[in-house]
C-alpha cells in the first residue's frame, strides 16, 4: 500500500461508470484544473486499469507527483474497507477486482475507492454542505437509496464494509412495497426515483377524477423530474407525491438521528433535486417524529456539491482529506 | 484534563447509583482486587465528590499511582463527550455537574464518565462478550432500553453525545404503545422490563380462559423474572410473551445492523436474563428481517459480564482500554 501524501495541493478523482470513466485533477478547494474521460473498457478489469494508468499519466503531465495526494475512485459495489469491487453487474468484470491495489500499482500513487454514497459523503465534507462537520449522514436518493455516514470525521464502514445501508432499513410507511432486495418495507421503495414514480402512479390511479399534468406523461416514462416540474406549476397530485415522500424521509431520519446523533442529514441525488418540495415535509415530519434531543438540533439540508462534477469531486476527496 | 496512564495494570471503577456509590480496584483481566461503597450523599454534588476522593484514597493505599490508568464512572445521564451529568432526577444534584473534571481534581487521576449503556459496551469489550471485537452494539434491556455502539474500537457519541438512543427508535410492532418519552412505537415500550410486563398483562387479558402461572402474581408486582420462571416451568403464555418480545428485538436489530454492520449485537440487563427464551426468536426474526448481507454474519449473543459486578467492571473499562 502506498501512503497518501498529506496536505498535497492536488488529488485525482475518478468516476467509474458503466459507459464512461471520467477523471479530473482537483485542487484543495474543489476546483477542477484538468479533466479527461475514456470509454469504460468492456474487455475486463486488467485492460481498464492499464488505460486508466495512461490517462492519469496524461492528466498529471507537468505536475510534480509529490504534489498529488493520490487517486480516489468512485465505483459501483466498492468496498472501502478492502479496496475491492465485486458483483458490479454493469462493469462486466468477471471476478472480484482489487481496484485500489492495482490502481496504486499502475500509477505509483496512493489510491482509495468508495461507492457512490461514500463518495458523496466525503465530497460534501471536503467541498460541500458538510464543510467543517465531523458527524453527519448523506442520504443518496437516486436509482437506489444509499448512505454515507461520517462519524468523528471518518466514513463508517462497519465490520465488513457494509455499514450505512440505510435504503434497506424497513418502515411501516412502506409495509406494502416490495424492494429490489426482495424484502418488504425498505426506505428505498419510497425514496428512490422508482419509489417516487410508484407513489405518483398510485396517487393518479386512486384519484381518477383529479386533473393532473402527470397524466400527460406516458406511464412507463414518468420520472421524478416530471413530478418536480408539475409541482412547480401548481399540480396538486405532484405536490401530494412529494408531501408523502418527504414525510416518509423525515420519519426515517428520526430513526437515523437516534442512532448517530449527527449535526446534519444531507440529501444528494436525483430525487433530492425536488428540493424544498421534499425538504419541507421532511423537516416537519422529522420534528414530529424525532426524540426531542434531536428534533431541534439536527439539520436536514440539501447537497452543495455542484451537480455535474459531484462524482469527480467526491472521488478526489477520498484521498484529499 | 489529566492524561490516562496507558497500559497501567489497574483502574478504578465507580458505579454511581441513586442510593449507593460502589467503587473497586480492577486489574487488566477484570479481577476485582478491592472494593468499597458509601451512601450517595443527598446533599449535593460537591459533597459527593469530596467523599468519593477519600474512598479512592483508601482504595489505592499501597498502590503506586503510576500503576492506575484512571477513574471510570458509570452515572445516570452522563455525557461521555462533555464529562457532564445533567438532569439525573435520582441524584438530587441541582445543576449540571462537571463530574469528570471534578473527580480528576480531587483524585489527581484521569477520569472518564459514561451512562449505563456506554459502560456496558466498554465493559463487554474489555472483559466480556466483545473481547477482540472492534464493531459491535450492546443493547441494554432494563428499566429503559439503551445502547452502546462501538465503531472501530471507539464508543459512538455523535455530535452532541447523544448517539445510540436505540430504545427510542420507533417500529410498527409497537405502534400502539406510548413511551416514557411521550411518543408512540419506541422499541423501549416492548423490550424494557415495563414493556415485557405490559405484553404479559395484555396476553393474560386477551386469553382469559388460558391457565397461566402468571395469574398467581399480583398484576402490580409482575416482573420479567416471573415471566422467565414461568417460561422455564412450561407456561404457554410466558413463552408467548418472550416469543413476541424476541421477535420485536430481532426485527429491530435488522435495522441497527443496516446502519452499523456490527460483528455482534450483545444483550445486557434484566430483561436479557431471559436468555434463550428471547434470543432464539430474536435470532429467527433477525434472519428473516435483515438484509442478506447481515443475516448470516451478525451474531446476536448474551452479555458475558459477571452479573453483580458488571457496572463496576464496565466503569473501570472506561479508562482501562
Amino acid at each position: 500500500m502506498i501512503d497518501k501524501i498529506e496536505e498535497a495541493p492536488y488529488a485525482v478523482g475518478v468516476d467509474l461508470g458503466g459507459t464512461n470513466t471520467a477523471l479530473a485533477l482537483v485542487d484543495r478547494r474543489g476546483n477542477i484544473m484538468a479533466r479527461d474521460f475514456f470509454p469504460t473498457a468492456t474487455d475486463g478489469f486488467n485492460r481498464w486499469v492499464k488505460i486508466l494508468g495512461e490517462h492519469v499519466e496524461d492528466l498529471l503531465r507537468g505536475v510534480d507527483r509529490a504534489d498529488v495526494a493520490g487517486v480516489g475512485i468512485g465505483a459501483p459495489c466498492a468496498n472501502t474497507a478492502t479496496g475491492m469491487v465485486s458483483g458490479a453487474t454493469n462493469l462486466n468484470w468477471l471476478f472480484p477486482a482489487p481496484l485500489a491495489a492495482e490502481v496504486e500499482h499502475v500509477t505509483g500513487l496512493h489510491a482509495a475507492i468508495g461507492n457512490d454514497a461514500n463518495v458523496a459523503a466525503i465530497g460534501e465534507m471536503a467541498y460541500g454542505a458538510a464543510r467543517g462537520m465531523k458527524n453527519f449522514i448523506v442520504l443518496t436518493l437516486g436509482t437506489g437509496v444509499g448512505a454515507g455516514v461520517v462519524i468523528d470525521g471518518h466514513l463508517l464502514s462497519g465490520a465488513g464494509g457494509y455499514a450505512g445501508e440505510l435504503g434497506h432499513v424497513r418502515f411501516a410507511f412502506a409495509a406494502d412495497r416490495v424492494c429490489s432486495c426482495g424484502r418488504l418495507g425498505c426506505l428505498e421503495t419510497v425514496a428512490s426515483a422508482k419509489g417516487v414514480v410508484k407513489t405518483a402512479l398510485s396517487m393518479l390511479d386512486s384519484q381518477p377524477d383529479k386533473v393532473s399534468l402527470l397524466r400527460d406523461v406516458d406511464r412507463g416514462r414518468l420520472t421524478p423530474r416530471h413530478v418536480t416540474e408539475a409541482a412547480e406549476l401548481g399540480d396538486a397530485i405532484a405536490r401530494e407525491v412529494y408531501e408523502f415522500t418527504g414525510n416518509c424521509i423525515g420519519e426515517a431520519c428520526a430513526s437515523f438521528a437516534a442512532f448517530a446523533d449527527p449535526e446534519a442529514i444531507i440529501f444528494f441525488g436525483g430525487v433530492a433535486k425536488a428540493g424544498e418540495w421534499i425538504l419541507q415535509p421532511a423537516r416537519r415530519a422529522f420534528k414530529e417524529s424525532a426524540l426531542h434531543l434531536y428534533a431541534d438540533r439536527v439539520r436536514l439540508i440539501p447537497s452543495e456539491l455542484s451537480d455535474n462534477d459531484a462524482a469527480l469531486l467526491g472521488a478526489a476527496a477520498l484521498v484529499a482529506i
